[in-house]
């Protein structure tokens, strides 16, 4: 039987400012990868999704990001290397505690946004949150994208690094993201979408966006919550993969 | 023998901006409250100091704070017990992660400036910082002041209660601290208040402002750090205190 | 022909984060309340709310508050005088700046949520908020809770002080607001609500919640609309006023 | 009789943290670069800042820089150019109207830190600069770095670009900074720095770093302050120039 673990943001309110729905996408997940306080989530957010996380069964990743409140994490931010990994290692002692009061713990980091990004290329910025990690406990995982720096970082410092497939985009030929500037970077057709993920899970195929056949190593599938239409597939993705009879089940 | 542990604020830089003389401090005293980001103390500063004061052989205290930069915490928030207790779990686990990086880990809890100061009285939010320390360990120890509510309900709630004496500061008749909008609040004679803290140790006695001896009950003497006068005094109570024959050595 | 003010909330959202329905409130009131960066509001939806307020013909009020992101400006922050006035300034100036380019400028200011009732009884925050508009210039209104010190510091220092009624709340017998805490303290039906500020305008006269009538004086009144029910409450209440040969006006 | 403006950053304290001796330094200059918030200077530094450089004769400029204050604005963003014109715009009005306050008002800008550095390459950071300092007011001035592609940016908008010169910089045969990471970058010889000043504004010459002289345009000279040996400097480079008939005035 084929196993394959769904994470997705949660936690990424502020305040008084909601962001996402949460319960949905709690219901749909294995993993949640829930916001620290840098880029979104205050102690209390942190706190109430950690328990909603719990109660859904969705084992809690630390969604690290640079310092940047009012960008969303969203830009790069050139900070040094120790700077990073300080921030890194804040973040995750602060989810830890909060989660850990709500009946859960850390067990993975999944870098946010532009830190995401950058350290697909970015040999200081990977390395500081690999040193993070793995000063923080080396038994925590590292969600990725496959190929990226950051990744072959995790491995060669003894953390486990996991690589993740994006339900709702489409793919080039060389199996990198078609960016989201270029139509049809998003994929929209909730069954569209459900069908390309179980045949991903089971035979490890993606159709690219020019209709070639590209082969994706993912260990987890991440799914969208951030709207409602995004929710609602996230919802469909997984009743279609347990239909297709294959187990979701946390890598962490 | 006598034995007293001697407690200062550290790590009260954040960013470019320095405060304090950390170095003469760490060698002065046994208990280090390290600035936990909301009033001081970025992760960087967090983390130099930890190191700091690992190497000093300091015990490493969280110096949690009200969420209040440009004012260093020293303004009062009427936040919710809930948004209280939530920041300060977030502030324990963050400084605990960096210290443990470092060699240390976070062995008690002091409160700082306007928290400190409210939660003498203020039912809720010292219930409320209880409640987080306690979520986070139950060993850890809370540094409060002699008679303060905060230190009524952390021993209701099997938590260790450290009472605590200011080296510099004039008391009332009643045992209470003289306000520093009066004369004679603060004492910047360092013989005196080294020959003061001696006998405080000694014999759990101290003469107040009007002249009458009155008895402080206090597991730990808190100096300052914030001005070159203030560290010198640090160094010289510790070295009058040892030669007096009194052992200096962390409660936590 | 009668002539009322209508204001509301508006510019509340932040970075990433999305607040209220600003296009449909826009269109119901004359003055347009925008946050200034310290409760909500960052630089960019600050320009965006004013280009709106501007082509929707409101008059932009700056929407002054201490300085709480996390907190939503909805929780007392015990600042000095001094730095009360400072935190004022520079919102007006910012808020000013950016309403200049976008073709319009400040002409009111209206405290909001912690400050705005701190202000009714506060006398030193009170004084510096009129200090600071008064500073930035001595022809901008402050719209403020009738009876509330702040008002009659405004009218004392020269200041134009303008009171408003809201729309949503129940009144005690003694004119004051019902707490929201008490049942009934907020009103729900659009008829009802549109029926009693055409009453207030024509008469100067509600009913309060024990059934008496009482007079409120009233050159604005508040609208809501940070909920979808709001927003669409505040265009029914504008739509009623204007069918009962009302006249909605800015103040300023 | 030869005239030039002497210029430095001042203002960048920030809560209960204090940086530079600016009493000693608007003693010497003529155009005071005064932090805006983003990077240092909270609305009440500000409003001392400008109270002081008013009474000491000094010309007010706006010292913007990328929201960024735990790495004190030395950190390239990545924002968006309405972004970063929008927060240029806010700080601008926000000084301006604490410095009216002062009986002073802002006549010039001068990026900070990692802004300045970045506007001299990058196209659009530059151009969003030079918007939002023409959408506060025509009138205003630039103070860039000679060559600078926002220098060019500026004129080409109808602003005034005033290039400067770095007392206590090497220079390559080039005209450009020697780098600080380069042995010799930072000039420490008080006597020698002014020599090379006084030269510099009856010449416009300089001896670069290799020995050979080239040729320098700058209206201003830009001292610092940040330490006990650069505030020291800057008195003397000033009388320096005055002994040698220079004459210190504002160019704004």
């Amino acid at each position: 039987m084929s196993v394959i673990d769904l994470n997705s943001d949660v936690g990424e309110s502020f305040g008084s400012w909601t962001m996402g729905d949460d319960a949905a996408v709690l219901a749909a997940v294995s993993s949640a990868n829930i916001a620290c306080g840098f880029h979104a989530g205050d102690p209390s957010v942190m706190a109430a999704t950690c328990r909603s996380a719990v109660a859904a069964g969705a084992t809690i990743g630390a969604h690290v990001a640079y310092r940047d409140l009012v960008g969303f994490g969203r830009r790069f931010l050139d900070c040094s290397p120790t700077e990073l990994a300080d921030d890194v290692l804040y973040q995750l002692g602060a989810l830890d505690a909060v989660a850990r009061r709500e009946g859960g713990e850390v067990r993975y980091v999944k870098p946010h946004g532009a830190l995401y990004n950058t350290i697909v290329h970015h040999e200081q910025h990977a390395q500081a949150v690999v040193d993070a990690v793995r000063a923080f406990s080396p038994d925590l995982a590292l969600l990725l994208l496959p190929g990226s720096i950051a990744l072959q970082k995790a491995e060669a410092a003894g953390l486990r690094g996991v690589a993740e497939a994006f339900a709702d985009r489409a793919y080039t030929p060389e199996g990198t993201l078609v960016s989201r500037r270029e139509a049809g970077a998003v994929l929209h057709d909730g069954d569209a979408v459900t069908e390309r993920m179980v045949r991903l899970v089971r035979t490890g195929t993606l159709t690219a966006i020019d209709g070639t056949d590209i082969r994706i190593a993912a260990d987890s599938i991440c799914l969208h919550g951030d709207t409602p239409g995004a929710a609602a597939m996230a919802g469909q993705v997984r009743a279609g993969l347990e239909a297709a009879g294959i187990r979701i089940e946390a890598f962490a």
